[in-house]
């Protein structure tokens, strides 16, 4: 190793780096080396270390020692082989980039390095296969122009990228030549292809291909180590949330083919089945073909399987080949303990591993893995738990598109992916239309700008949402994911027309009634119903093992948010462990009620209020009866109202005269009355404990639903716990003054019903002010439940339903690199956090603490939490199996 | 003393208490147990202390031990004064509240106890004057009923109170007879109007009227308990920041009668003019009265001047008396050491001495009493620093509404009062017809519902603002205070008209070009024109005098916010030594400016964006090079762009269409992207920093516009210190993205002109995340200024502009006592402030830290400041000198 310089290699007989050093050598480099000193067959070469990436970035050129020390490599290299660089029994090499984390699609690769003008008669001379030097030319001559003179030097100034125009240059060959694919191709055809790839090189870069094997090396690797800081690649980091200072290494490798003839071959392979997690050899492969091919969709690979009767099968075209890759397979399961994505190549009969890394898969193959592993004592269980990414949980209870369907369909529009899970529907432009049509069964996509909270009835009848504006924690994103509906948000290419009738989606007219299908896992669009599945989970699969295990393992409780007695049922079926959050606003959405919560708003004096209230009453209380008993001994905390009022009055002209004519108004005075509650930001207006402070006959009527409902159940004989929670506290005062009023209500019932009930009052901290005050607040409540949403828009500043219009700059040029609103951001949330609990703990040791923001469901974020030392965390019913897992993942 | 039953006794021989117990006697048992200690002429009593209040409403009862307490203190006075409560000689007793602060006309007083059908026949025999007698027994019928049994008990259920019905009786009396005033009334007419007021309590209040001496002592002792938290002392607390805890005394003193015959009077006066501060004795008396006769504005009252020529004044009616009363004057200014404010009462010509207090004054006569009196060595230079409050600074240079004028005309509005001072004008409903019609002389009341920043330029040709909604901080408050505008907002009886032709007011119907008077320092509104006065302070006068003593004490820099040539004027004229906020988007609301700002905004692309800026660069550029000029040598510092784009594009149809043209696109494409820039929380949206973050090449142009006026200011010869401001920063790359842009544009500048210029990069701290990461800023930025407006709002979660609709329940029910808008919370934002502080200073030590928040002008703010450390408070240019006598008060 050459330490100085970075550089580390490896081969057979001599490696310097392991699986270990993901972070100097990248992914790629790392399991090369692991895999030569596992003694299989890899081709030697070296790494340049990630360090080297941010030198080059810095400096902008490779330095003349690197350039010496990359030769001393090359140098070694040949001797090991017996061939030379640019010399008379040419080595070629390919540069490959690797960075610490997986970015699929996202890195460089330029193969077939060292064929110029002067080696290639050589090569030709050597292989005997002219046909095949002439066909790795020409591909050398596309990536390299591809990723080198456009992607990293930016010098194609044409419309078109320089590898359609050359992929169609071969396809104008085949078609003059009645070719059916590339297999027909000659010699000579690849060799006047080559010759036309070079012309239209120098004119579309205007200098010639360079024709010197070092410039060759030297130009790739600059590309490479460029690629990091490419468009693409930034934009999934940022999206992936990886770090952008890593950098990427890079891999020089000798090649070697697949492509020399029949007794060649590619391909790649996963050693499970990375789809279902089946425990069977999965993979394609080609013969005489370079790795490109089998990817690129050109010919049809051939299966790997352990299969006779398939007779392009490995198995069957080269049993010795498949026999040793099978025993590859086995030894990197087992050395590695995971399912391994491998690729390789075929030469002359022999087998080259190329690459072994671990192998991506669907959230249901996941959990097959690792809960199969432990069966096959591969792994502990406590390894298992570990594995599983909680997300992947997630994704394997979701819908998705059969991967057939996404070959067939292109999709017609693309929004930030919301809600995970895949849907098809009728499009409707109104929530009205949706539970309209919905309610007779129709499958729905709802289509809005936004959506707000007077959307709700529409939203649940609906299988997708899909808007054109918002973020990813936007009204439509944070409902749809509670509910499980999958959504996408922020289209910016749908326009929305003002009859409800039509939109348009980028060049595409949509209208009301015709079918669309969402990706919401990815946030692609498609036009009309593609073909979903969903893969059964059974109440004794591989999942309810993984959960039980991670439950054993895990000391923050789980609980969710949930508004009705159907969110608390499929809850308890995911495993929660009470109510961390029930919204109380969402009951006055109904239909039925939100007319009579409307006149109670509009209402003129206190007691026309009360005459209001006094009907919603019963309402209430039969809600929080039934929420109340389906959670039965399980802790229920109930939030008192919270939402601006004037969420609730967001009407048409005709309810308006509805509501003038029941509330003896004239139009205009009602008019009046919902222009009074208009706000110039409603998010930091009159809501919260603050509507309580103003209108304690709503606080009070709140609470007699609660209360009433929880002492009827415990004469019924059962065990409610509840606890209420007082929204939206900035100031001792305003927790004070409600919790006299619900002292109040209870001590009246106490001594009407002559009957005790227990229960706790207590607040959410989802203001920084409250954080400041915990202290005192803490020696007056029973409980804090940290409300991270509202907490992070007013700690940053930030308002999450306009976050929409600088976000995308704030990624794109690294300001913030994670979404605060998706994982709670440590050092400017947490800090208030963690101040809030210290203070609250100090004045009130045993004080509950929990959490019941969106945050609730991030595994992230609940590391954050047990690190705080809380108590539970609360998250939507659909993310309850996820956060069982994340916190058991933290105590490992 | 009885100190376990705190209750405190006081007369000429012996008195427990004196002037500096004022928490536990209240301002006047205080000041009346000082009179007794100076021997003077006090008729005795006894205190009961503040703490008694608070038990008393915490039992709703008097205790036992209390009324034996009482009685022993009764029995002490009667054997002082050989006679008896409810005896033969009968003592009669006034009940008084007197809290720790000053509660003017809050307050409850009860005269005349002691006489009921027992008693009186000997009051007559003793006294010899049965008229006097019934006289008594009528008022204390009267003040019994309205102090006790209505607002104490709240028993009046008929709609007029009790006072105005037995006012209407004694009117009806005299109208029947014939009689000019009360003076015609005879014995046997009070006595028989007494027979009328006992009656009527017993209709009344369905009981009858309390004929036991201790029963009516009592009932007033638990009524001026009561008060305390009566609605109008509440509120008036609320107002007047006044904790409620605190509590009321009660003061209960042998009764003297300045009703008893010709040789009686009663009286108040101040030691010096209130309203000028000169030094001359001024007050009012009346003979034969009781001392409420003389405030109740029945009987004109006589002047109390050394003056012969005024043959009622009580110089030449009881020379004696006078020459008594005017040694006492003198003997309490020399012991007090300030005016006072006193009341007294003559009997049978002997000067009795009833109270004795600060006296309130006007800002120009607090200004004027403070100079002369360090001239007559009655106290030091510090002293007269220390005493003169902030706000009477402010106070003394406005406008104010001549007094006879207030007692000629009723207000028929009210609002909270935004801008001091008193303005009159023509109303008008838009700021453009504001700018019309003020461009053209006339003076202008601007009325509108709201402002925003596209009505500055018509604010700025208002004599006077008046909003329907909005709060003390809203935009109109700020920009009135910020231009010592008058100024009323939050005027919840004002509906305009959506024509815009006229508005509501109340009953009245105010039609555009109607003139309204505006008492801005009241929140009172009048119809027509009032007459004004301003008392001219000149460059040498008294305020002059006090403010260059100020200067030698304080350490605080004084700054102003100015965002123009005129402002910086202005404020250099009082005394700024820099600007601490100059806000470049006002520049912008131009006419001429503001169309191509506009296009900037609305344009589709960076190059577009680049052009309209190009047009905008030089009209900085001349802004920032007269504002550097005017501040030579002082520092300036300017903010960038901060608030949301669509408050520059709140324009009417015409003026899209204009937009659309220029712009080249249809009318349904601008309105689209006006649309665009919509926002739900624009407080929380994208500002500030936010739209430095997006649109790079807006920093550039104001960065340019900056440092290239500082350049061409420092080549001609001038010394401009310049500081550019970031606002809105949250998080630190934001700080560095928008630093990293002004130094490129320096270093472009520097190697252009081949000239260097120094000057400073910082940013606000106005979000809690700022402060939370001040110590990462702190390593990369030359200063931090406090946004509090801002850091208000998100420390809370209050939206300055919504706070109205809440606000005042948060009063009224106590659950803040002063608008954090209006001093710093120190508990909240105040300890966020010290964390950041805290931590910047231990990044880097020497770094300049201000507050440029509406809070530099507000004394404790400016208090807090200084034990935070700061070097500066930045205000707007009227609070100047209010700021630098509060930061000299802070020293002292």
């Amino acid at each position: 190793m050459n330490n100085k310089q970075k550089i580390y290699f490896f081969s057979q007989l001599q490696t310097d780096g392991d699986q270990h050093m993901v972070d100097i050598l990248g992914g790629k480099g790392a399991n090369i080396a692991e895999m030569c000193k596992l003694g299989l067959p890899v081709p030697p070469g070296f790494t340049l270390a990630t360090s080297l990436c941010s030198d080059y970035l810095k400096k902008g050129t490779l330095t003349l020692t690197l350039k010496k020390n990359i030769k001393k490599n090359i140098t070694k290299t040949e001797k090991m082989l017996g061939k030379s660089f640019g010399g008379k029994d040419p080595l070629l090499f390919s540069v490959r980039s690797g960075a610490p984390v997986s970015m699929p699609g996202m890195m460089e690769t330029i193969l077939n390095i060292g064929l110029t003008s002067q080696t290639i008669p050589h090569m030709i001379q050597r292989s005997g296969n002219s046909r095949f030097v002439y066909d790795s030319y020409r591909r050398l001559i596309m990536m390299y122009s591809d990723v080198v003179m456009e992607k990293a030097l930016g010098l194609n100034k044409t419309n078109h990228s320089i590898r359609e125009q050359m992929e169609s240059l071969l396809k104008k060959t085949k078609k003059t030549r009645g070719y059916k694919n590339d297999s027909y191709m000659t010699s000579e055809d690849w060799k006047l292809l080559s010759d036309k790839y070079l012309s239209l090189f120098k004119k579309t870069f205007g200098v010639p291909f360079p024709d010197n094997h070092y410039d060759q090396l030297y130009g790739a690797v600059e590309a490479v180590f460029a690629s990091w800081n490419g468009k693409r690649a930034k934009e999934y980091r940022a999206f992936e949330k990886i770090p952008s200072k890593m950098g990427t290494a890079v891999n020089i490798q000798a090649m070697v083919f697949g492509n020399l003839g029949p007794n060649c071959g590619t391909g790649v392979a996963f050693t499970r089945n990375p789809s279902t997690g089946e425990n069977v050899f999965f993979g394609e492969w080609l013969p005489n073909a370079q790795g490109e091919d089998v990817v690129a969709g050109i010919r049809t690979p051939h299966p790997i399987i352990d299969d006779k009767k398939s007779k392009n099968s490995l198995f069957v075209a080269m049993p010795d080949a498949f026999k040793e890759l099978n025993s590859v397979r086995k030894k990197l399961e087992k050395h590695y303990d995971d399912m391994q994505d491998i690729e390789f190549t075929i030469q002359d009969k022999k087998l080259w591993m190329l690459q072994t890394r671990k192998g991506k898969r669907t959230g249901i193959a996941a959990i097959k893995i690792a809960t199969d592993m432990v069966e096959e004592k591969l792994i502990s269980r406590k390894e298992a738990v570990r594995r599983v990414k909680p997300l992947q949980i997630y994704e394997s209870l979701l819908k998705n598109i059969k991967p057939g369907e996404l070959e067939k369909n292109l999709s017609v529009g693309f929004g930030l992916p919301a809600g995970p899970g895949a849907s098809f529907g009728a499009v409707v432009f109104s929530a009205e239309k949706a539970e309209e049509l919905g309610k007779k069964g129709k499958k729905i996509i709802l289509v809005r700008e936004e959506t707000s909270p007077e959307d709700i009835h529409g939203m649940h009848y609906s299988e997708g949402i899909l808007t054109s504006r918002g973020g990813l924690t936007s009204h439509a994103a944070l409902v749809a994911r509670g509910w499980g509906k999958s959504c996408i948000v922020g289209c910016q290419t749908l326009v929305i027309d003002k009859s409800l009738r039509f939109a348009m989606l980028g060049k595409e007219k949509i209208k009301e009634g015709d079918f669309l299908t969402l990706n919401g896992s990815t946030g692609e669009i498609f036009l009309g119903r593609l073909a979903l599945f969903q893969n059964p989970i059974g109440s004794s699969g591989p999942l309810t093992d993984l959960l039980s295990w991670a439950d054993k393992f895990r000391k923050l409780k789980i609980r969710t948010n949930a508004d009705t007695p159907e969110d608390c049922e499929k809850a308890l079926e995911f495993g929660a462990e009470g109510v961390g959050l029930c919204r109380t606003e969402h009951m006055f959405f109904d239909e039925k009620r939100v007319h009579d919560f409307r006149k109670m708003i509009l209402s003129g004096s206190e007691n026309e209020r009360l005459n209001h209230l006094k009907r919603l009453l019963p309402y209430q209380t039969k809600d929080f009866y039934a929420i109340l008993k389906k959670m039965d001994g399980l802790p229920v905390t109930v939030r008192l109202l919270d939402p601006p009022l004037h969420e609730f009055i967001n009407i048409n002209q005709k309810e308006l005269e509805v509501l003038a004519t029941d509330l003896d108004l004239s139009l205009q005075e009602v008019e009046e009355r919902v222009d009074i509650l208009k706000e110039s930001n409603p998010m930091l207006g009159h809501r919260g404990c603050r509507l309580g402070v103003s209108y304690p006959e709503i606080t009070a009527m709140q609470a007699k639903a609660i209360l009433g409902a929880a002492f009827k159940l415990k004469k019924e004989g059962y065990n409610p716990q509840v606890e209420l929670m007082i929204p939206l506290v900035s100031h001792l005062n305003e927790f004070i003054s409600q919790k006299n009023i619900i002292m109040n209500i209870y001590e009246d019932m106490k001594a009407k019903k002559n009957q005790t009930l227990s229960f706790k009052v207590g607040t959410m901290i989802e203001v920084p002010r409250a954080c400041l005050v915990a202290e005192n607040i803490a020696k007056n409540a029973d409980f804090f439940s940290f409300g991270t949403n509202d907490l992070t828009q007013t700690t940053f500043g930030f308002s999450r339903d306009d976050t929409g219009s600088f976000f995308p700059h704030y990624f794109e040029k690294n300001i913030i690199e994670v979404d605060p609103f998706e994982q709670i951001d440590r050092e400017g949330v947490g800090r208030l956090m963690s101040l809030a609990v210290k203070d609250a703990r100090a004045s009130k040791n045993r004080i509950s603490i929990g959490i019941c923001g969106e945050h609730g469901g991030d595994p992230n974020s609940i590391a954050f939490c047990k690190i705080l030392g809380l108590d539970y965390v609360s998250c939507s019913p659909y993310r309850v199996p996820i956060a069982r897992l994340a916190a058991a993942q933290v105590e490992l």
